[in-house]
C-alpha cells in the first residue's frame, strides 16, 4: 500500500478525490490547511470527512493568508451572492496563489513522508474561474515538484499530482461520490454559513452544489439536515 | 516606482538579494516566513534588516512545517557539524519543499499587492546542496506561477522570479553587498546559535559563510559582534 497525501477541505470535491485515492488503493494522509478562511465550518467538516474516510493521519496545518489581504474569503469584503458564474471572470471569492501554497505544503508532507502521490479536488469545468484550477496550472506545478524535492534529483520515482475530478462536471463528481458511498451531508461548501454551519444557498459554491445536485437527479443531503428544501428551478 | 516582494530570513543571502532588489529601484515588501525553525535569532536579524533597507512593508507569516518532520532545522534531530561539504548529497538540514513554500506565499502576496516581481536569495554554488536552488527548479517555478495566477489568465505582465546570487560564489554574494553598503553584522546564518546568538562555527552554513569571507579577503562583522576570530586557515 502506498501513501499519499490528500488535500481535504471539508468540502465536496477533495471528498470525493480522497474517497477515489482510496478505492485506487492509496493509504491516506490528509492534509487540511487553516488559511484564514472566515469560518471554521469547514474545518468541523474535514475532520468528519476524515474519520469517515478513515485515514492514517490527518494533519492540520494554519497559514494565514489573510496576511496578504485580496479576497473576500480571507477579509471583510462581500462574498457575492446570487451572481451569474462567468468563469472567463476572477471573483473576490479568488484567494491569491491558495492552490499553490496548498500543494506545496502537500508537496512537503509528501516528500517527508517518502510518497510519490497527491490528490487535489480541482476541477475546471463547474468552477468559478480560479486560475489554479486548470490542467495546464496543475501540469506545470507537477513538473516543478519534480525539480523541487530530492525525488528529482535522484531521478527515482516521480512525484504525481492527481486530480480526479479536473475535467468532470460538478454532476459527474456527485455520481462518483455516491457510487463510493460517500456521505456528502458531512461536507461544507458554503462560503458565508450561518451560525449552525446552514449553507446561504446563493454564493457561488452554493450555486455550484445545487446545479450538480439537480444535474445528478439527486437531493443534496446536507439540505435535509438542515430541514432546507431543493431550489426552485430556474432560480439557479 | 514597482513594488517587489523580497523573501527575508535574516541571513546572509537574502539580505544581500534584497539590497540589489533596493539598488534596482523596486520598492520593497518583505516578506518573511516563520517556518518553525529551532531558533528565533534569524527572526530578530530579518527585522532588524528590514529597518536597515527601509523596506515599505514587512509581514512575517507562521506555517508549522514541523508538522512534516523530515529535516533536522524543524525537529530535534542533530544538526551536521564540521562536515565537508558535499552538494551532491542532500543534507539533514534540508526542509522538505521550503523554497517551493516560500515562493507560493510570496506569490500569494504579488498578487494581492498587484507586484509582478518576486526576489529570492538561493545559490546554487557555494550551497548544500538542497534541490530547490537549482535554475531549473526556478525557470519551473516561474512559469508554473504565471499560470497560477490571474496575470497568467490576462496574458498582461508576467511574474518574474528574480534570483540575483544564483550563480555567484558566496565570495562575490558578499561583495556584491559590501559595495551596496550592507552591514552583515546584522545577519544570521546559524543553524544551531549559542543562547546569545553566537555562531556555531561548525554548522555547514557557518562554515560556507566563513569560507565565503575568506575568500572575499574580508572579515566577517558578525564575529567582531561577538568578539569571535576568524576561523584558522585549514580549519574550513
Amino acid at each position: 500500500m502506498s501513501d499519499a497525501v490528500v488535500l481535504l477541505s471539508g468540502g465536496l470535491d477533495s471528498y470525493t478525490a480522497a474517497a477515489i485515492a482510496r478505492a485506487e488503493g492509496f493509504r491516506l494522509n490528509a492534509l487540511t490547511i487553516l488559511y484564514g478562511q472566515r469560518h471554521a465550518k469547514e474545518v468541523d467538516a474535514a475532520r468528519a470527512v476524515a474519520t469517515w474516510l478513515g485515514v492514517d493521519r490527518h494533519v492540520e496545518i494554519t497559514v494565514g493568508l489573510g496576511a496578504f489581504g485580496g479576497s473576500s474569503l480571507t477579509t471583510d469584503a462581500p462574498v457575492p451572492k446570487d451572481r451569474p458564474i462567468d468563469p472567463t471572470e476572477i471573483p473576490s471569492t479568488y484567494v491569491p496563489a491558495r492552490n499553490t501554497v496548498f500543494l506545496a505544503l502537500a508537496l512537503g508532507w509528501a516528500e517527508a513522508l517518502g510518497a510519490h502521490d497527491i490528490f487535489i479536488g480541482v476541477n475546471a469545468l463547474d468552477y468559478s474561474g480560479y486560475p489554479d484550477c486548470r490542467p495546464e496550472y496543475i501540469e506545470a506545478f507537477e513538473r516543478m515538484a519534480n525539480l523541487a524535492t530530492q525525488a528529482g534529483v535522484e531521478g527515482a520515482q516521480q512525484l504525481r499530482i492527481h486530480t480526479p475530478l479536473i475535467r468532470l462536471a460538478k454532476s459527474g463528481i456527485i455520481r462518483r461520490g455516491v457510487e463510493l458511498g460517500v456521505d456528502y451531508a458531512l461536507t461544507a461548501s458554503c462560503y458565508d454559513p450561518g451560525a449552525s454551519g446552514e449553507p446561504c444557498r446563493a454564493c457561488d459554491s452554493c450555486l455550484l452544489r445545487a446545479k450538480g445536485f439537480a444535474e445528478a437527479g439527486l437531493s443534496d443531503p446536507l439540505l435535509a439536515r438542515f430541514a432546507m428544501k431543493p431550489l426552485e428551478e430556474g432560480t439557479q
